[in-house]
């Protein structure tokens, strides 16, 4: 097992860049070319540069790994593409450093801070990304006391150190709502998700100022968990009433696609007789029949950005807020006007008696 | 931050339990009852007993993590369950005895083997746990070269020292056929995955021995990549044939679900027109309308049983081979009979000329 190791000087000469610059990228540190990068991380792998990232570690004290702590239940998910999707833009921005994730999905509360205790306990990670925001959310100061770098998606509520990587959810709504209401619709409905979670509740709001900009009441807002279940039974709600809804804005696709489901079980036609709208714009919804129209992120990109940010701060940068490019409207075929269906309806109706 | 750190006594006299068992629910060995495992977790948390792993690595050469490397495109894995699912099964079992998963996705071989040399060198990992395996799958021979110990989802085709932690596809795809033959479908269809993953292969293998059983010839099997997109593409094609299929078989739900919504963009009802079924049993399947009949395996179990496989390995135990509860058929609202709802249809017909 023994063999003459590779030199930074080899990596170096192999790359054709100066000795600091390979140092540079196999750190990990900013400011090297993602080419440059690249170029010296293959030379390092050709001839066989092993790094002891423990022994560097002990001197440093780095663990040359980001940890993401979700907390949420298992099938929540497994059904919702927004986490793959995260850490697959995190590990894309991994790679190329050669770090690593350290990932743990934890039941409660109570395992979550347990879990916090321990990445830095064990030195595991050198900062993490905090996501699902919460209402006077624990784990800031919890990072605080435990010295723990972090970004943040999206600002907390209260008073924070760590630098926020937003995407602003409102104009996606707002477009969604406008869409709707340019459409004909009067009665629209929000699924939200949990109220607990920040970005559940600033979508939620988008929709009620919304509503209320074109004069209408946002008094049709049922609380879901993000879960199809959950949004299937806040649909099998609002259909229900005596006065239902034309259309209902989801707050994610997979709620929207089950609600779905649920109104052509009834009977009802999707969008003739309710229009549909999601938000997080998986693959599920494009290859639906029909189509759902939902509201894009590019949550690949948002992962990518939070490591870069966490990254940039634990080498010590001053990191600032930062925003990416907010929720986009894309109109498929879920949404329809109601007054013109129920026109063509009365048409066609009127066809076969004829 | 200097405070007096609790010792392993302390521990021990909080939770009531030995020293030893102590020592070993903090080690992560197995032979601890989970609630004794819990109870000392518990104590250990309150008192702020924290353990330096890394101090403890060095000496004992063990990262007390387990990891695992994906390699498929990004988009298949947000939109496929099955990873989510099953990193959530590994994680309900790390989570006890207070190891840590590191997550790497990587998007080719090449990045895949640098990835597997990284975890070494770093010794970020005391093993690995190998999924979508694939024909003469090259990381069997190059973990044995790396020394890094490992459990393979199902059997290697080549010669592997790995312990096999299996679910048996065949058992579920042989009910879906046998299902739709009872129903009365002659022209079956199959969507397959890639087939250079081998579960992608057994399933394909296991529908044409389940016709060739039934006299029937299995010559319509297209093979599409697992992604909603390939098997919208691929139902399309089958679709378009001179004497298209009455029913399809499709090796995963996003595929499946994709190919109900170009059935019924055709104008194709389903099942009246066209059964489908899926693979995987996901929550999206159950929410659809209709709701899609589908093979239902424990993915969470399977990553459950993956993890403690490997734990026990690398605590130095004899594992041998396992197999879980074969995957079964769920039957839903995609999958009717051809000819009876022909029949009907013809009624229904009948009855507007009148």
């Amino acid at each position: 097992m023994v063999k003459q190791r590779a030199t930074i000087d080899d990596v170096a000469r192999a790359a054709g860049v100066s000795k600091s610059l390979v140092s540079f990228a196999l750190n990990g540190k900013p400011g090297v070319a993602p080419q440059s990068r690249d170029r010296i991380l293959r030379a390092a792998g050709e001839l066989g540069w092993v790094p002891s990232v423990r022994a560097r570690s002990l001197t440093t004290a780095r663990a040359y790994a980001l940890g993401l702590v979700i907390a949420r239940d298992p099938a929540v998910i497994s059904e919702d593409s927004f986490f793959p999707a995260f850490i697959a833009g995190i590990e894309a921005a991994l790679a190329p450093v050669g770090q690593a994730l350290v990932l743990s999905m934890v039941p409660d509360e109570r395992a979550e801070h347990e879990t916090y205790r321990q990445l830095v306990a064990h030195d595991r990670v050198d900062g993490v990304i905090l996501t699902d925001l919460r209402e006077s959310d624990s784990r800031v100061p919890l990072l605080r006391e435990l010295g723990l770098l972090a970004v943040t998606l999206g600002h907390p509520q209260q008073h924070s150190e760590f630098p926020a990587v937003s995407v602003d959810d409102a104009p996606g709504i707002r477009a969604a709502v406008d869409h709707l209401v340019d459409l004909g619709h009067r009665r629209i409905a929000h699924v939200a998700g949990s109220s607990g979670m920040l970005h559940a509740a600033r979508r939620s709001m988008a929709f009620s100022e919304a509503l209320t900009l074109h004069g209408l009441r946002p008094d049709l807002v049922v609380e879901a968990d993000f879960t199809a279940q959950g949004g299937a039974k806040a649909t099998r709600d609002l259909l229900a009433l005596e006065h239902p809804p034309t259309a209902i804005v989801y707050a994610n696709d997979p709620m929207a696609l089950a609600g779905m489901g649920v109104a052509q079980r009834l009977g009802l036609r999707v969008p003739e007789d309710l229009s549909v709208t999601g938000f997080d714009g998986g693959e599920a919804g494009r290859h639906n029949f029909p189509a759902l129209t939902t509201v894009v992120t590019s949550v690949q990109e948002w992962g990518g950005a939070s490591a870069r940010a966490l990254l940039s701060l634990i080498a010590g940068l001053d990191v600032a807020d930062s925003e990416l490019d907010p929720a986009r409207l894309v109109v498929r075929e879920s949404t329809a006007s109601p007054v013109q269906h129920r026109a063509s309806r009365a048409l066609s109706a009127e066809k076969s008696i004829a």
